[in-house]
């Protein structure tokens, strides 16, 4: 499995895909459009990648599918291109939520960057009761989270929520979605007969994991008693949150969401 | 799910069986025997964790299970402690290694510490054409290893071999353990058919990652003429060498190995 790491390491090896500088911009896409990028993304393709005119480089929005652009113009802090060919149309991205009880700053982050290349759609960061993390840097997470689309070869950046109480997140809660609680208790199910059984008779799914210190015994009756919620069970250890996250959403996905298709056949 | 962090943060929720301190030791242990702790766990024990005299914390050392020990004199970078009742008795843990071309340092260690919560019992570092890394701090992945092991209630720490060449190692490969061999290349079968595959037949197994740039072609073509060797696929997406090491590890204790029993009804 390859190790990307483009923001240190300039690879010059044009024959794999995940060497391709990708970018994500907020800019509608289309073959032979121009436009100029900001400030950072034009630094990042000046010093950090060492790009000049006429190297080609892969944009991606969210909406409009990916594309090859070539570099026409570098101005400091404004580089220009020229978009080329459609590599690959927009096509459906996984229907998976993380709602995460923040825990440190570097474990979330680490969090996001992970679940956005393991494949989800909505990360939503929820305040527990024994949720000390005062705030959560939405915007820092939505950094992680371009980063890691950029480099796992995503069509989509993840949505990440503002921060909302235990309480109204289960209270606006889309009933039809399960709510898979990574359950320190030890009395949820195996993760991977949940998995299997979503994989049957398929619902859309969302991972959940508690604070340091655990979800409090009252948020443990309030979940067990939600009929969308559906305890599982990650072992005999005792694992942190984020790993926790990063283990259940492996499992949905290899069970029963993408994972059972190989690397896209459109990708270069 | 919790995130403990001893070493940063004392709780004092005696409930909990995830705050209690648990110490690894090299040390025999049995009940009624006395001895001292070294500098580094003194320290910690009197200095982050702010233990006295009369206080309890749990010590395992991966053969003789798990004690309750109380502080009974603390000297400056020696505290002593007396062994009570035995909590646990050692017992089997799963028999799953991790073979993984070094990355960053900073990937291997959390690598490491996430591998040992998710249940490895081997981690071996292996050298390959791309390998950029020069060395490896066995050492220090050791230090990972047990801090991770402390946290996560396992009776065991997971062995760091020294790295070895990648010939050498498939060389010398028992060829009875399967070989899961994380494949970038998209020609892998989906790991949970495979991992589903080994718990209907069991066999010892071993989850092997890239490097950055992901394996040389001739080491892909010496890996798949293999028998033992089963590449799988983790998904559409590209994935960082450490996400899918922890991804597939997951997929495997969750479908084969010990996730689908709770967890240890001893613990407490």
């Amino acid at each position: 499995m390859s190790e990307p790491n483009q923001s240190e390491t300039p690879t010059s090896d044009p024959g794999a895909s995940f060497t391709r500088t990708r970018l994500f911009v907020e800019d509608d896409l289309a073959s032979g459009v121009g436009f100029t990028l900001g400030p950072d993304q034009s630094h990042y393709l000046q010093k950090v990648m060492r790009r000049g005119v006429g190297d080609r480089v892969v944009l991606f929005n969210g909406r409009d599918g990916e594309f090859w652009a070539q570099l026409t113009d570098m101005r400091r802090g404004a580089v220009s291109l020229s978009l080329g060919e459609k590599i690959r149309a927009q096509s459906p991205e996984p229907d998976l939520w993380l709602v995460f009880a923040p825990i440190r700053s570097a474990a979330v982050e680490f969090m996001t960057a992970k679940a956005t290349e393991l494949g989800v759609s909505r990360i939503v960061p929820v305040m527990t009761a024994r949720t000390n993390a005062e705030q959560v840097n939405t915007r820092r997470l939505r950094a992680n989270a371009i980063e890691a689309a950029e480099l796992s070869e995503r069509l989509t950046v993840p949505e990440i929520d503002v921060p909302v109480q235990f309480t109204a997140l289960l209270e606006r809660w889309p009933t039809k979605r399960r709510l898979l609680v990574c359950d320190e208790t030890g009395t949820g199910r195996p993760v991977a007969d949940v998995a299997g059984e979503l994989a049957e008779n398929p619902r859309p799914i969302a991972v959940m994991t508690g604070p340091e210190g655990g979800f409090a015994p009252d948020e443990l009756d309030q979940l067990r008693d939600l009929p969308f919620v559906m305890p599982v069970g990650l072992g005999p250890r005792v694992l942190r949150a984020d790993t926790a996250a990063l283990a259940a959403l492996a499992v949905v996905q290899a069970a029963a969401g993408d994972w059972r298709s190989g690397r896209g056949v459109n990708q270069d």
